[in-house]
């Protein structure tokens, strides 16, 4: 087991009708609030209005229209204009991982003189950030209970992970109900976003037996749920299962003590996201497959046989070779025909004429050949396995 | 789904040599230190010296002898008076979790002016505790992870639970060499500590895939790995996994939104160790298989099965009862053969003779008949488990 830290001190707080402790909370960290959120959604599911009689006692700024693949220009620079001028001394985030992903970007740089992006980029570490509170609409990016963000910076097709333990959300409202509206395309993508998120962390060397079975518990969880809560949106239950693993699925507790793997499919889909704006979800339920059937070799396909017959049950009488065939399989066989999702690139709009240039971005920017990653990846590497999501 | 909030703010700091950060970490809290211990083994093992070589720019007081089942008088006692006449600023606990638990019912008495029982008995809410750093020596009862402590008065009998989010230790060093001179008796004491811990939080209503996959993960865990520490002492891999597991056990992640089961064999433990002074692992093992089978109906059946089949391995094609019972048998015989542990009050000196008594103070203060219990304990209950395991 290799040694690590572990520390996340996030409050969740988890349950229908939880959202009735947010003054509570927020007042804790002061009275002039950032009101972030997306589009129109939480205007039609009332929730806005909800959060609107909440913040009663509370001076209430508003940053809306935050975009999935959430844009350093205009919304984080925007927010932080707000934050700057309004004195604002907590945000508050109502939605998904991307309105939540945006305020992380905001609370470091609201304190930061500097231009923002020297922050985003890790060339000036933050000193201090704003307090965030969420209130989480979707279940998938895991940023309720992890210290990261993703910026989209269009300008440059970059899309760009900051992580620094200052992001952490000091208290996280996850309440199932709210994500029982969400479309079967989004609850899809977020249910696939999330197993991404274990599986990234779980095909790594060393590896143990607690944060395995994390992780596992984790995959096995999003897999049964997922495909109920597309039969019956509002089945309680099954959207409380998803969220909560949801959470888990990328603080790092099912990576305790194991080795790194760089982030491969993520570093391959963030780029496919800033070139086309794809769903990110989406794009890693198409590139998961090709992913590992790519890797699969002597030297991997003990993790494939682990992943085979503890999460997915294949017998483990079966060879190696033919637990792992079977498991990626039935990787693309759970997207496609059970969670209903597009799984070639044309099906998202992205054909093959930019994926030589799309490679080189990769390869230049996301440090998949580390040689300390679990299946280091070089350009062509790259190349084919875009070629092989066509 | 249950509703719950869950945050363990503690810093879990893991692996060989981590407690070269300990001046560090410590500094953040103060220079006037309370170094608490236990007997002589951190002595003998070269562990105190090198305590207090990194302790060299800080003021040191120290509380030695603190006995396994931490005692109010003379331990805690002693130790408010230490931190109130010195001006202690911060507790370093150094030892397993009977150091850990009696230097956070210090750290919350050094705090109050009061009578410090009134804290503990939960007659008082502690408003302030000094914070706690701690460097474990034993994986067993997870208090480097927990919110939680133990307290023995032998004046009455009485072993006490007090729980307060006070008492989270703020860095826990976790370095699995120190546990590799810890003699068989209580490597396969806390090994059975921690699967208890992982059970009373495990057979309750309702329950959820994503506890119940974190608890078998931990059980199967502490099942694979304990024999391994037994056999081999030094296995660097085993003491991890163990230590890491056992750390889990206890913070509440292995019961998120799911029932209580009013922990009936810690209940029926304390007043065992509370009256004869037995290790507190040991009475947990005899106990375990008794109260399964006592437990054991319509009702509660599917949580044999689960337990059975998910982290024993049993075979989900025998009958509900089948399993349950080989599941039963099968624990018993982990703990006796496996783990060469005592099965029978009468191994660790207890004889029938004041059975009726212990039951009776059970009933009267472990409130484990309590109806939101998984299955509440009458007297005659109690009474009737403890004959069962003489």
């Amino acid at each position: 087991m290799l040694n690590f830290t572990y520390c996340t001190p996030t409050r969740m707080i988890f349950g229908q009708g939880v959202i009735s402790q947010l003054p509570d909370q927020l007042s804790k960290y002061g009275h002039k609030v950032l009101l972030a959120y997306g589009g129109g959604s939480i205007k039609r599911s009332g929730l806005y209005d909800k959060v609107k009689e909440l913040l009663a006692g509370f001076e209430v700024h508003e940053l809306a229209d935050i975009a999935p693949n959430p844009k350093y220009d205009p919304s984080v620079l925007d927010g932080v204009k707000i934050c700057k001028t309004e004195g604002i001394e907590v945000i508050l985030a109502v939605g998904g991982g991307s309105v939540l992903d945006c305020s992380k970007a905001i609370a470091a740089s609201a304190k930061y003189d500097g231009d923002p992006w020297d922050l985003i980029t890790g060339k000036v570490k933050a000193q201090a950030a704003l307090p965030i509170i969420d209130v989480m609409t979707l279940a998938a990016t895991g940023s309720e209970y992890d210290a990261a963000c993703v910026i989209s910076r269009t300008a440059t097709n970059d899309k760009i992970g900051y992580i620094d333990p200052l992001l952490y959300p000091r208290v996280s409202f996850l309440d199932p109900t709210y994500t029982e509206s969400v479309n079967p395309k989004h609850t899809a993508a977020g249910v696939a976003d999330a197993i991404n998120h274990c599986m990234e962390q779980f095909f790594v060397s060393p590896h143990n037996s607690v944060a395995d079975g994390y992780g596992e518990t984790l995959m096995k969880t999003l897999m049964l749920w997922g495909p109920v809560a597309l039969a019956k949106p509002d089945d309680y239950e099954a959207r409380a299962e998803i969220m909560l693993a949801a959470a888990f699925a990328c603080n790092g507790i099912t990576n305790l003590g194991a080795g790194q793997s760089g982030w491969p499919m993520h570093g391959i889909e963030h780029a496919l996201s800033a070139f086309y704006d794809i769903t990110h979800g989406e794009g890693l339920a198409i590139i998961t497959p090709r992913w590992m059937k790519f890797i699969l070799c002597d030297r991997t396909v003990e993790r494939f046989v682990e992943y085979g017959t503890q999460v997915l049950g294949i017998s483990s009488e079966l060879s190696a070779y033919e637990i792992a065939n079977r498991a990626i399989a039935m990787t693309y066989d759970f997207f496609r025909d059970t969670m209903h999702m597009p799984m070639t690139l044309r099906e998202v709009g992205i054909d093959g004429s930019r994926l030589d240039e799309i490679a080189k971005h990769i390869a230049d920017n996301e440090g998949l050949d580390n040689p300390n990653n679990f299946y280091p990846l070089t350009e062509a590497d790259i190349r084919q396995i875009l070629q092989d999501c066509l």
